[in-house]
């Protein structure tokens, strides 16, 4: 058994099942191992971005490492962008990077880089095997480096003699480690610092955001009044009818502080501070009012549990009150903007969807229209890296076949993954992208507003822009094999929407904004 | 003035024609700077990778550098594969990466992470500003960084408040330096042993593989019967009938250690020493004979005048020989195959082309085929980062509006930087594209055959096949509004190089292989 069969076993014993793959000749090891050891999926990307995406997205799902494998420096360079997304997320992710033998790269071949320092920075654990001996074992701690709650970005660096050449010993786990528990002490001065506050919230973040954590900060605030509050951008936050709401806060800092003012106590459970997602001249960073802020739990603890113990200390109700029913939206008419798109989704996604949102300004009004649609999980851009949404789905559809996926997608984001399109349809993904097009970087026109620049002149203007040439979003996803429509009113979009989800594989709907 | 400004108004006074841009709301100063200062060129991608590499390609081409305007860290990080080979390329290219507002940073806002380490593996110089006061004299440091011979990659990075604020005094200069020059000793040195060595050979690289630099060789060859060589991946070679020809060193190790055994005497001019690409057990590194190296001029030197003085030191012809006249190709006729492409393109190209080659495997044939077109400069992917050849051709016609340039591009490269397409769409820029369409990675498989997988597996097939889905490249092509046809014989692929280089701007021809 060689470095790279050793790898494979040892990932199929942990129960990692997916290997989101671009490999190089430097990997050409692992690419026979994978055939050589049976049990893990190897899905081909055409970018790497799309590799680690989709690993990113299958982590939120499954809430356990899927490998990706990237050819030396440049193709792990190409899946920093959505790594950086992942890490925000706190996803668990297992990066395979091939390298020069290592008697090789001191001669600094053409595919020669400093692959560490590309590494770090997106990487909670990073190393470089020396020995095909070796290998299982540093594997095996990459495995474990991943699974650190809620979850981290692991990288390793194989040089091929290193998987070419006979294998070590080395035991790998994958189940993911129990967070860390929360202290009755802290338990109970948060319970008292709510009972005396007259204008309390809570901020959720990290698994508080599933179902079970929104029930149990629901008995909180039916024992106390307190408000519930998730950050703009949840990594994956449990939603829908009969679930607990939460408020999101607004993006901008502006309507975030005004949101804020008023709160003498925020408390954090599993989120970190709220802080501005870009600095304004003269807005403050963070969005809290000062000397608000209590922590319950952090990312990387059980905010769940604490959540528990907090309403149990707070002597509230077993059982969380049923929120009421809020009504549908009506089905929207005529013209397609962000809002009658918002309501045409929030009103046709099947229960149990998963909706990844790289919508940007034609997103939003979906949010607060989904709010009575059938329970689903919400994934957002954690990291602001865009380009996220189209490999996130691709790897959500591939960690839950059973559930219906929506990309609900803006069209800029779109264009810097775009090869994802083409995964769906090998792998027979149940992705619906609703491809937003408006056409520009509409989110820059805003901020170009912000900046006082009432009149962009014509450099600026062009830079915004994306409609010379207008992309034609249709012939994109044909050349990628997928079935596409083209929607310009309310009614199309609902019919199309209809067509999508019934019908199995993936699916493109242009909706022109 | 502010400081984004006083950047812009240098670049300008520099000489500086051309950001090639994705901005983000961290560049928002400069995106209205390059309305505020006129004279820099502004230029849309839709990917970062296609700035990077449109900005290697434009340096290539110009021998000055040209901007790139990129989005923080995942912007930088998404450019890092097309500077990778504009580093092997040795292509002079000034990044400008935003960063948050130095007092907004600490907070580590989503979109924070270590430009810095991002940014070192691909760049000669690199500098986080401090202040809007130090801004333009910082920048005329990258400026000057990436000047100095042949050229380099500088990567300044701006936070948002250094961008607005007022700016300080500062001075660029754009010129290259020039290189160092080599001393009269080492020429002797180099003349003595060529005089007494039976078997010599000149490896030519960097500026020698110009016009000057060849003919200089081309003297030395006749004066002493030296072969004359160039890298399997030239930055930028001169080429075509009436220029002295050079035999490029093969791809493979073995048969470029069989090309190089007789070879006592291998004289280094401007290139690096001769490594294989990829490492293969019990294959050396060095491609050369043992002891046979000499260097006449390190990349970074003046190879060029090196060589013109090695010929007078040999007492050379002032004039080198004409080459014999080749023959030209046959015109191709039925079944494509990379040898019929290769000659029908060698036939049709016009002179004074830009040919940009990712062609990969596909692409081959065409190298030796080329040798009796007119006078044309080839330009080659020279980090291995694939995704090169669309930017390159993107940012080669930018600098040579008035030069036909093509693009000989393998289809699994292609994918990654397609969005380099529209770009030449909204620029109108006269860029042909000979898409290669092989539908899989040929080279992968070439790999897995060579270390002794006969019958690949599933999974290896795999991850090594396009075709399922076949991507439609005319629907590609067309979803960017790029006009684009598709032949599957010589005869029409004769015919569509015959229209695409009457008919101004981009076009693509889908050569199914």
């Amino acid at each position: 058994m060689n470095g790279a069969e050793s790898v494979i076993r040892l990932a199929r014993d942990a129960g990692i099942e997916v290997c989101f793959a671009n490999p190089g000749t430097t990997e050409m090891a692992f690419v026979t191992a994978l055939d050589a050891v049976p049990g893990v999926r190897a899905i081909l990307g055409l970018f790497e971005g799309v590799c680690t995406g989709a690993a990113d997205g299958y982590g939120r799902m499954r809430d356990q490492p899927a490998l990706t494998l990237l050819h030396l420096g440049p193709g792990f360079a190409n899946g920093i962008a959505n790594l950086h997304n992942a890490r925000r997320a706190r996803s668990p992710v297992v990066n395979l990077v091939g390298d020069h033998a290592t008697w090789h790269r001191p001669h600094d071949p053409p595919l020669t880089s400093d692959i560490v320092s590309l590494a770090q920075p997106v990487s909670a654990w990073v190393r470089t095997v020396c020995s095909s001996k070796d290998l299982a074992a540093d594997f095996a701690e990459a495995v474990a480096a991943a699974a650190r709650p809620p979850g981290q970005v692991a990288t390793l660096i194989v040089p091929a003699d290193c998987q070419v050449e006979p294998a070590g010993k080395g035991r790998g786990r994958c189940a993911m480690e129990k967070p860390q528990g929360i202290d009755p002490e802290t338990v109970q001065a948060v319970a008292t610092r709510l009972r005396e506050s007259p204008s309390p919230a809570l901020l959720l973040g990290a698994r508080a955001l599933r179902r079970d954590g929104l029930r149990s900060a629901a008995r909180v605030a039916a024992a106390t009044g307190t408000r519930l509050l998730c950050p703009t951008f949840p990594a994956r936050l449990a939603r829908g009818a009969g679930l607990p709401r939460l408020e999101r806060l607004p993006y901008f800092p502006e309507p975030a502080i005004e949101s804020l003012k008023g709160v003498d106590t925020l408390i954090l459970a599993g989120a970190g501070p709220p802080i501005s997602f870009f600095g304004y001249p003269g807005v403050p960073s963070r969005l809290e009012a000062p000397g608000s802020l209590v922590t319950l739990a952090e990312p990387d603890q059980d905010a769940t549990q604490a959540l528990e113990d907090l309403a149990d200390a707070l002597d509230a109700p077993r059982k969380p009150p049923t929120p009421p029913d809020l009504p549908r939206p009506d089905p929207p008419v005529g013209d397609l903007n962000p809002a009658n798109l918002g309501a045409a989704l929030a009103l046709r996604q099947p229960e149990g969807a998963i909706v990844v949102d790289e919508g940007a300004t034609s997103g939003l009004p979906y949010f607060g229209a989904a709010e009575s649609s059938p329970p689903h999980d919400y994934l957002a851009l954690t990291g602001g890296a865009i380009g996220q949404g189209l490999p996130c789905a691709t790897g959500a559809a591939v960690a839950c076949p059973d559930r219906p996926v929506i990309a609900l997608q803006a069209d800029g984001s779109a264009l810097y993954t775009l090869q994802a399109l083409w995964t769906q349809v090998r792998e027979g993904l149940n992705v619906v992208t609703l491809l937003c097009s408006n056409r520009s970087y509409r989110i820059l026109q805003l901020e170009l507003a912000r900046a006082g620049v009432a009149e962009p002149g014509p450099k600026a203007r062009a830079l915004t822009d994306l409609s010379r040439p207008a992309i034609e979003w249709t012939a994109l996803a044909r050349g990628f094999g997928m079935p596409a429509a083209r929607v310009e009113t309310s009614e199309d979009l609902l019919a199309q929407l209809d067509l999508a989800f019934r019908e199995p594989g993936p699916r493109l709907i242009e909706v022109v904004l």
